[in-house]
């Protein structure tokens, strides 16, 4: 690579590691537009448990759910892992760990710890989300190899 | 923006990066001053459920107290997440996670989860923290309002 | 440092910042060959607990062991924080705090929390771990020193 591909590289890493760092605390805000807008229009979001949810509309009203407000109302942590990411020209993978700490009298229980990969794209409004696809690791094939890149 | 100034904001968020991650071996070793010396001479450490410390001195003596240093004594780590960062010149904004992990008998509790917002100020010996707001999430509308930057 | 230098220790900070945010993944994936060769073909994993591991069929027989086979077989995920880094020329440190998490029913647990030191050199192969040291953070004085860098 010469010395501007190595400089874009380490741009396009650093707004990668951005744009996943900001999922949590949209979250745990509450800021449920916001959060879906880290998504492409069409994006996905493949949540393990819960099914697929397309579009930015259809992610925001995941988090405007019941589910996702009580678990913010009681006190919650959306924390992401610091990424594994491959890059790819216009196109990025990043896989990431996901612990969700969930508030209980004062106590933080580990409530989901899951196996992320984000397929990315680049954008005219910068790195957004194509499709996050995100499952418990439980024990299951299809969380290891997820978060293995297998 | 030129190349030198996407240069420097590469680098910039680099060190705050650095800066922050530094914060929890201090702490967790018991290198009080140390920690200290994150801050800027009067900086602040707005603590949740404890109160306001302002200065080196101040910070110094709340990680020199009995609280402290029976949590370290115990068995303690103090994680932060990978930060949204926010640069403005000479001054920004990180918002983090912290999750202070306690030994009970061989397992390891999350004792305290709360939303950090990180002032940060280029000084002449680098970046260093002004202001650090540090709230529990437990629910409370302040904390989610400040990980989510509302 | 001139421009160069300063490019060059960005470039291998994110090389070291990806080397470490590999291990968790490869390791609860079950690819232990892929995790031992994150180390230099002689590198050293020293697990507090357990003992010493020298070379890569060490470290990865290690993984393919019962202990570690049970662990990831019932869900878990080797999470590991974001490193303070050193950079020594060809030579660099990093601390991380790692944490285990361990799937029990549904929930999990926080089965080991860990400081970390790793010794990594530049290879042809790019950046690899010379000795990762663990050690619990159990209240132990060697373990507050390791993450603290003291």
């Amino acid at each position: 690579m010469d010395n501007a591909a190595r400089f874009a590289a380490l741009e396009d890493r650093e707004a990668i590691r951005d744009l996943i760092a900001r999922y949590g605390p949209l979250a745990d805000a509450g800021d449920c537009a916001g959060a879906a807008a880290l998504w492409t229009p069409d994006g996905v979001y493949d949540v393990g448990g819960y099914g697929e949810y397309r579009g930015r509309a259809a992610i925001r009203a995941l988090l405007e759910g019941d589910m996702h407000q009580a678990l913010i109302a009681g006190g919650s942590a959306h924390l992401l892992s610091p990424p594994v990411i491959e890059l790819a020209g216009d196109r990025a993978t990043a896989r990431t760990y996901s612990v969700v700490f969930h508030n209980r009298g004062g106590q933080w229980e580990a409530h989901r710890v899951s196996a992320n990969l984000w397929h990315l794209e680049r954008t005219d409004e910068g790195w957004r989300v194509g499709r996050r696809i995100n499952r418990l690791l439980d024990g299951s094939v299809e969380a290891r190899a997820l978060i293995g890149g297998g």
